[in-house]
C-alpha cells in the first residue's frame, strides 16, 4: 500500500478485534472482512458492520468505488450456524430470530445493489451460501484461481433460497440448479465461464491488479456511475419498450449534467476530463 | 442395474410393447423412452404416458429424484408428424386437435417444472423440437458426446414456437435465436457451452456416473429439494426485492422444519443427517 | 457478387455521397454504412437512412432477410458527438434536441427488434456505443476476428444507458456492467463467449460465409420466420405459463397456415417445400 493511505478500523465485536479492516486509496475503498476463525461468516454483527460501512461508503464523496474482501481461506461462509442453532432454545423455536436475520440480510445484498458506487467482490478462498450471494450481487468480482463457489445448503436441510435470487440472476437457470441441488463447489474457471466473476488473478499479483482495476473505475465520474449502475438494474426489470423509454430519459438527464459536457468536450479536444458533478 | 432394482413396464400402444421402461433404485426413479423405430417422438399416446409416470413419481414417497433417458439413436423427435398430419382431414383441419396437443406438450412440459422432484435428463442421442424442449425443461441435463440439439421446424414451415419458450429460459437470446431461424444442430459441448446441458459424459460409463449423480442429490432432505425447486423457478419471474421477500420467507419456514434442525445439528456433530419430512 | 445482383443507393447527405449502400441477392438485403471517414457514427441523417432501409425491407417481399454491415475499421461509433455539442448552443441547452436523438435511436433499435424478417449484423471493425447496441439489437450477429466491441460513454461522463438496454439483454449482468463501468473493449472471441455475437469468421471469407449464412434462412418460409421472430420477443418478457399459453397458440395457427402444411408434407415426401404465404 502507498504512503499516502489511510489505514482505519471498524466495528468491534467483544473482544475489541475488528470485524472489518478498511482502507482508502486514491478513491477505492477496501473493506476486508477479518474473521478467518470464524470462516468471515455472515453473524449478525458481521453484517451489521458490513452495512455500516457501505453506508458510510455511500456517503463518503471521496469513495469513488467499494471493493470487497476477506482474510484467510474462507471469503465467507454464509450465515453463522452456531447463531441460528443458538435461536432454537427461543420461545418460538427461533422465527422471530430467523425472521430479522433473514430481512437483514436481503437488505444487505440489496444495499450493494442500490449503493450508488461500484461494488467489487476480491474472493481469496471459499465462498459459500450467503457468501456466494454476496459475491453475486456484487457489481463486478475478481478471484483467485484458486477460489471456489458453492451453495451446500441443501446439504443439511437448508435450502440456499435467498442465495438463489443473486446467483441466478447471475449465471444459466441449469448451472444455478446444478448448484443448489447439488450443493457442490465450482472453481473459479467454471465460475467465470458461468458469469458469476469477471476475472481470475493470480494471487501473488493481486493486490496490484485489483487497486488498478478499480482505480480505472474510480477515475471516472462519479455521477455518471451512479446514473449508470441506478439504471441498469432498473432497467433489468423493464419490458423492452419501457426500459428504452426509461433509459433515453437517462441518457438526456446525463447529457444536461456538467460531466458530460465537460467530459465529452475533453474528449474532443483530446485532453483529460475533470469532474465535478456528485 | 442391482439387484435390488425394481423393473417395470409402463403403458403400452396397441401391439402391447410398452412406451416407457421404469425403474426405481436407491430413490433414483428412471423414466426411459422405448420408441426408437418412432424417434421416441412424442405422440399423444406418449405424452400420456409421460404424463402419469411423472404423476406417479410425483406422488411415491421413494422416489427422491427423477431421470428421463430414451432408447436408441434419437432421444427424442418432438411431435408425431404423421399424427399432426393425420387431422388434416378432420372437419376443422385440425385445428381443435392441434389445440389440444400444444396444451398437452405445454402441460407435460410445465408438469416437469413443478414437480416435487428433481428432473434429470439423459440424452444419448438426437433432441430436436419439442424433444429438445423436454431437455430445457428439466432441471438438469447430461449427454453423451455425441448428442446433438436442434429446433428444426422453420425448415418445414412450423417454427418451433413452444421449443423456444424452454429454450430461451435456457441459452443467450442470439443463441436460441440461431438454433430457431436455421434450424441447425449444436453438439453437446456447444450445449453446455450455452447452458443447456450441465455435464457430457463418456457413454460407456453414463449408467454408472448418472446413477452416481442422481444419487447423490436424492440423499438430500426431500422436503427440502421440494421447497427449493420450487421457490427457484416462483422468484425466478419476480423483480428483485419481491424475490427476496418471497425468499427470505422461504428460508424461515424451511428453518423451522425437522429436517433443517436435524441437518444443521447432524452437521455441527460431524454426522449423517436422518431426513424425516416429506 | 452475381449478375442477378441489384445494387443501388440509398439516401445521401449534403454531399451527393450515399450514406447507405444496399443490395438484394437471393433474398438477401444487405445494408452497409459508407461513412468511414466519420467512422459510421449515428447521426440523425443516418438514423433516418438506416430506418427508411428498415422499413422498405420490411415492405419488399423479395426481401427474405437483412444484413447490416458497414465500410472502413469503425462499424459504428454510436451517436455524433459533433452533433450532440452542436446542440449545447440551442437555447434550452440542447435538452430538446437529446430527447428528440435518443427517441430517434431507441425507435430505430426497436424497429429491428419489430422487423417481420430476420437481421444479421456483420461486424468488420470496432463497435461501440449505440454501436455496439446496433449489434446487440440485431437477432444475430457475425463478426470478424479483429472486431471489437465496448461501451465507453463512461469515459466521456456519459453513460451507456440506452446501448445498456440492448446489451444487458445480450450478455450475463457483471458482463455487461464490466463493459460499462470500464468502457474497455472485448474482442470478438469474448463477445461470442459473451452470446454478444453468433459467429466468428476470417475476413477473406467473409462475404461468402455471410452470403450463404443468410441464404439458408432466406430459404425458410417468409411467414414462419416473421411469427417465429415476432413470438420470440413476446414470450420472452411473459411469466412462464402465459408464454406457454401465448407460445401453444402460435404453434396452432402456425399449424394452419399454407406453409406449416406444405412443408411438412414435403418433409414427409422427401422432396423440397415451395413456400407461398407471406
Amino acid at each position: 500500500m502507498s504512503a499516502s493511505a489511510t489505514p482505519e478500523t471498524a466495528t468491534s465485536d467483544a473482544d475489541g478485534k475488528p470485524l472489518l479492516a478498511t482502507l482508502l486509496h486514491q478513491g477505492v475503498y477496501r473493506i476486508v472482512m477479518q474473521r478467518p476463525e470464524k470462516m468471515n461468516a455472515l453473524s449478525r454483527e458481521m453484517m451489521s458492520a458490513l452495512s455500516a460501512e457501505l453506508t458510510k461508503a455511500a456517503e463518503d464523496p471521496d469513495v469513488r468505488v467499494v471493493v470487497l474482501g476477506a482474510e484467510g481461506k474462507v471469503f465467507c461462509a454464509g450465515h453463522d450456524l452456531k447463531e441460528l442453532t443458538a435461536a432454537r432454545a427461543e420461545a418460538d423455536g427461533g422465527k422471530a430470530t430467523y425472521e430479522a436475520i433473514m430481512r437483514q440480510c436481503s437488505d444487505l445484498m440489496q444495499q450493494i445493489v442500490r449503493l450508488p458506487k461500484p461494488v467489487i467482490a476480491v474472493v481469496t478462498g471459499v465462498a459459500t451460501a450467503a457468501g456466494c450471494q454476496l459475491v453475486a450481487s456484487c457489481d463486478l468480482a475478481m478471484a483467485v484461481d484458486t477460489a471456489t463457489f458453492c451453495t451446500p445448503g441443501v446439504n443439511i436441510g437448508l435450502f440456499c433460497s435467498t442465495p438463489m435470487v443473486a446467483l441466478s440472476r447471475n449465471v444459466a437457470p441449469k448451472q444455478a440448479m446444478e448448484m443448489l441441488l447439488t450443493g457442490e463447489s465450482i472453481d473459479a474457471s467454471t465460475a467465470k465461464d458461468f458469469g458469476l466473476i469477471n476475472r481470475i488473478v493470480p494471487r501473488d499479483y493481486l493486490d496490484q491488479v485489483v487497486q488498478k482495476y478499480a482505480e480505472a473505475i474510480a477515475s471516472k465520474s462519479a455521477h455518471t456511475l451512479k446514473i449508470g449502475k441506478e439504471a441498469f438494474y432498473r432497467q433489468l426489470e423493464m419490458p423492452l419498450s419501457d426500459a428504452y423509454d426509461f433509459a433515453a430519459q437517462t441518457m438526456v438527464d446525463n447529457m444536461m449534467a456538467n460531466d458530460a459536457q465537460e467530459g465529452i468536450n475533453a474528449f474532443l479536444q483530446k485532453r483529460k476530463p475533470e469532474w465535478t458533478d456528485d
